[in-house]
């Protein structure tokens, strides 16, 4: 029996459930992108949006979605043949490393778990053993949607500083920016990857490299082709508002309404909000008796929340069956994991009676699809957001 | 703490959650009301919403909300100094015999406990004993928006027949249609008066009555002055499509698209749902150990359930700790139950998952505002989803 | 052939054209009209309308469409019996002064040609006679709508207090307000009638009693039946910004909006683009060689013109040619002057290259309908609007 | 004085004025990229996209506005050091061979005057002339928008068969596709490049490569690095509807609403719709004495027409005269025409009275800029729209 009248429940890691006020902004009709409105919209947003990544320095846009950022970050700073340091800590950070090789980059790919996050002891040994400084760059998955489980990034840093090593710091931040405290600037990020479609609580479309002043100096060498991301011409073009090529107009309407309901919480109580729907989704994950799939206590994602399902179930199945029946997508295993987790978005536009909403169809689905999930779940979980 | 992020869950018992798809579509560009197209519109809806009311007979809409519909029933049908037949179920329907009051119509007011529907007995017994058909009409509030009580129509249509009785049979149906079972047609009824703002899933600002041949008949010799409310005009006028006044067109939109989601989903699975999400809302209120206004197990409401607060406490006080806390609108108690019950609603466009958030938050509430609720209250309301 | 793509031009004399950003706004999700966001929302709503009315006093909301302003309008400060003085000027004051009569006043209506406005100089003359003050009120449309002629009001108003009458002055605005120069407090008015489509820029669907302090004083002893539009509870729930029953609240969402588009643009320079955009009108009808239905100078609408078709020719079909060759509705005759004119509504969101756009399609459609009309007209309203 | 009331012309060649229904659309709730929603919708529009380009082949979206597109074309075929043929037709074909430059391709750039297509002359010269077949593609821009001058590309593909040569043909058609008659298949282009933003009637963000079986046969061996560009992901998640990387939903939404609105009115009224309107414009140019860019009567664009001012005219003051006068965008002269031209677009979603407003607009704003420009350019156009 299908379920869908009343609002869809989508709670899959992002795109996230966008507020009705952005969606309405958005559909104004659209402007001449060279125009004096435009150019006033365009100095507003490219000023406002810095801090949300913790930033005083540029912040470039790009009207692609998330995939885009990542190719930018790459070709703007690197040369074919240079050497960069990934961590496998799940699906994307193995994409983004693919997407290295694949323009002729030499990838050392430290091999993980999957339920760990980038390894700052890793760090720290690589660099101080790499005394040559053939390695360019480091790249981190702040958050890795594929598995919520959260890189410490202020340590990567520090390891990279303790091993005085000039590798660029490049993070990818699509699933923790305005979800997950982040600070480009105070953690030395050299370029911070992020899209629009997470906690920046848009559609997707909208993409993003904030450039620290090293990472500035570094494109001005770098080889790798590039005209669509090429940040010369953006940062250009962006002294006046404008953008070298036609922007998507639409989004940043959008872009401007999410940055106003960002400000209007205030970034510390969205990151408190995060943190206690993900304290409130573990809570139940154990009281139903099942495993959360982070395993260290100080990588638990504010955004996700990956359940690892018994052995002998199939994961697929028991979102199939809370769709149907719930009308609430859940997000898959991806990868290697598929079919062994689902997992739990609980980032963006977002609160704690649709995260009980949430949490009730799981719980319910569970039970439907043959896991018995009883109600000390759900309850573990209204207890943490009743005492916030 | 404030927690105004996400959606706010309007569980008040209307107006409801509007669908974001009727928001759109009442978006459109308003149109020239007495055009081609406008009459295609005005055809197809005076055509399609017929079903909705169980009837196959005229349906007049009002640009005006649902206490226009009331003045309407009453000046189209009645001259002054006509008696009519009302019965205290709650605020609602003593304010509509109040209303007739003051059209300086006799009204037997049957006073109730508010804890009751319109009872059949009664009716049969005032009509039988009204020898000489002094009573022009009776007048029923289908599901008293007040008390969350369900008056029994056809049993109170049984009880004119059983008398043999010709008085007028008015009933409002604001909270009830398009969510409880209701038939025009069927039951005898002379005048439906509804609105839109309820089960109709859409916002506030059109009015419904559906009309009998006995209603329209009536209505040539009735004296009470009428303009806007003017049955005559409309019937004409619609006959084309158009109307004798400018109509709203925009909540026009709406209703194509609201009367297009009830054929989607079918109304026997639109009763279905909200029985159901009505059985769940009791099941809890009873795990946490509060008693349901209605008294009468044949009349619980399907779209609404007030809840009785312990004595001693404000239920006011527990709306404001919700809404605060959880950015949830529940309904105070109206008239002589103020402070002594909430409403919690749960009809329109809803679903199991927005139910679950819902009752979380009045159990969460209930606890903050020191009336201890347990989690067998929730957890007897997943259950009865769950079984669905 | 049919043309239609791109935006229909709706150049009836209302509902206008509404801005984009109205829509957008009235599509917001409904809120509780009980809770305190809303109470906010209307205190803001019932001051900042009183500025387009030109008064101090309280201005009445409905959530109904004009026909229904009119309504209340009399049955608050009339008795059954008592003498209304009304102007034939066109359809509408025709319509108002039967609605009248149905409500049992008696009506002085004085005949009219439906070229001129309400005469000064017969209110001075029908006053002066009335020694015993049997007028009760002086009803005056002040645009009407059919014919594009708009009465002198504060000239009334003199002649009254000439005339040192206690009449109370009713005045119809549904077509000016916020098109046209009114002042209700200067000019003495005692209950301004007003609706939402037209100046406003809103879709149907609101109407307005703006009222003296002399007409709540009439409103004590008047004894015409009402409910619905009973002031007295309005006035005191508007106290809290609530209403007495349910309100349209997506309506009053876009007047909010409407209202700082007006305040953005300043009521001066929207009175001066109305006039100079009916200057424009009446010059192209001109150059065309028809006659304008208005005849006195003084009197010129500035939110339509109704043009004069020659002899012979049927105002209808060329209108007809006009939708269907360029998408463009026109105002038909209405009443005595069906098929006799037509009527270009240049009222509401509206610009200078929109009305050269609806100029031309008329100049276009009178050549393709048999009536030759050269560029001459066209060319004299774009003088006029580049002298601006 | 500023005008901006009622709605901006938006008359640059693009973006273009999106239909509302297009905006209403885009503003749906964002859904599980990755569900079978999203499956169902993709594939619609997969298959529905390409009778638009007038192909029954893949047409590859990209969640990237008009520049990736370009890019797209260029890294999927071609490797570092092929050498291709582009010609000079205004700046965006001089972007284009820059963009080719900047990823190592050997440009041969025939020299043009900005007011020509591509000459099918030269392309068969040139190619007949590389027996070795060094040329690897001929890159033609379709309609250019920056001088309003058409690329007969029948002729080109004509040119290249008559030269019995294998290279491959890249057409950007981004301000021409669903405006000027477009043959993907019949005229045997190879890669189509297409955005979203013009003749498609929605906002920035979407473009588009329409690929041959000779493309895709070319992809294989092309060595030029690219990830989010890569055609072959895309075809293979395309299959089922679905994208390699997160797609962007809500202009997907638009799309669906466009193609709709495409199909209603069927592209040869489209195509005729824009002919006329360009014809209108020529005209009324010409009657105001001055000169249409393009000199070649086969050449002229449909979508847009770009007018030079007398010698010593600031074409940027008119274009700032206009906009504030007029509240109208009209495009700018880029590159080497800065300053010399202006560009009135009249394409996308737009009407003959549209068309009307819009001259009425530049001919206003001509005389107030100092350039004579009597009623003959209007009357002129206003005669050809209305004889269609």
């Amino acid at each position: 029996m299908t379920n869908a009248t009343g609002r869809h429940f989508l709670q899959i890691p992002g795109p996230t459930n966008v507020p009705d006020s952005v969606l309405r902004a958005m559909s104004a009709p659209t402007i001449d992108h060279r125009g004096p409105e435009f150019a006033a919209l365009g100095l507003e947003l490219l000023r406002d949006v810095k801090p949300v990544f913790g930033t005083t320095n540029p912040v470039i846009m790009y009207p692609a979605t998330g995939t885009g950022a990542w190719e930018a970050a790459l070709v703007n700073t690197l040369s074919p043949g240079d050497k960069v340091l990934c961590f496998e800590t799940g699906h994307f950070s193995t994409l983004w490393q693919a997407m290295a090789r694949g323009f002729g980059l030499e990838v050392d790919f430290v091999p993980g778990d999957w339920r760990h996050g980038a390894s700052p002891e890793v760090v720290a040994e690589k660099l101080t053993a790499d005394t040559a400084h053939t390695i360019k760059a480091v790249c981190v998955v702040h958050n890795e949607t594929s598995t919520g489980v959260t890189s410490r990034v202020a340590d990567v840093r520090a390891a990279i500083d303790a091993a005085g090593h000039p590798a660029l710091l490049l993070v990818d931040t699509i699933s923790s920016l305005g979800s997950i405290d982040y600070r480009h600037d105070e953690w030395g990020v050299d370029v911070t990857v992020a899209g629009s479609q997470k906690g920046l609580m848009l559609p997707p479309g909208l993409s993003f490299n904030a450039v620290s002043d090293k990472a500035l100096e570094a494109s001005k060498s770098a080889t790798l082709p590039k005209t669509f991301w090429d940040w010369e011409p953006m940062l250009a073009a962006n002294q006046r508002g404008f953008f070298p090529y036609t922007p998507n107009t639409n989004l940043l309407y959008g872009l401007k309404e999410a940055l106003r309901l960002l400000d209007e919480e205030g970034l510390p109580n969205v990151f408190a909000r995060h943190t206690r729907h993900a304290e409130a989704t573990r809570a139940a994950v154990r009281g139903w008796g099942l495993e959360v799939l982070c395993l260290d206590e100080r990588e638990h994602s504010g955004s996700l929340t990956a359940v690892l399902v018994p052995e002998g179930v199939d994961a697929d199945k028991i979102r199939a069956v809370i769709l149907d029946r719930f009308d609430m997508s859940l997000g898959a295993g991806l990868g290697k994991l598929a079919g062994k987790i689902f997992r739990i978005g609980h980032l963006g536009a977002f609160n704690d009676l649709t995260l009980a909403g949430t949490l009730a169809g799981v719980q319910m689905g569970l039970n439907l699809a043959g896991v018995p999930a009883d109600g000390r779940g759900l309850a573990a979980a209204l207890e943490r957001l009743q005492a916030a």
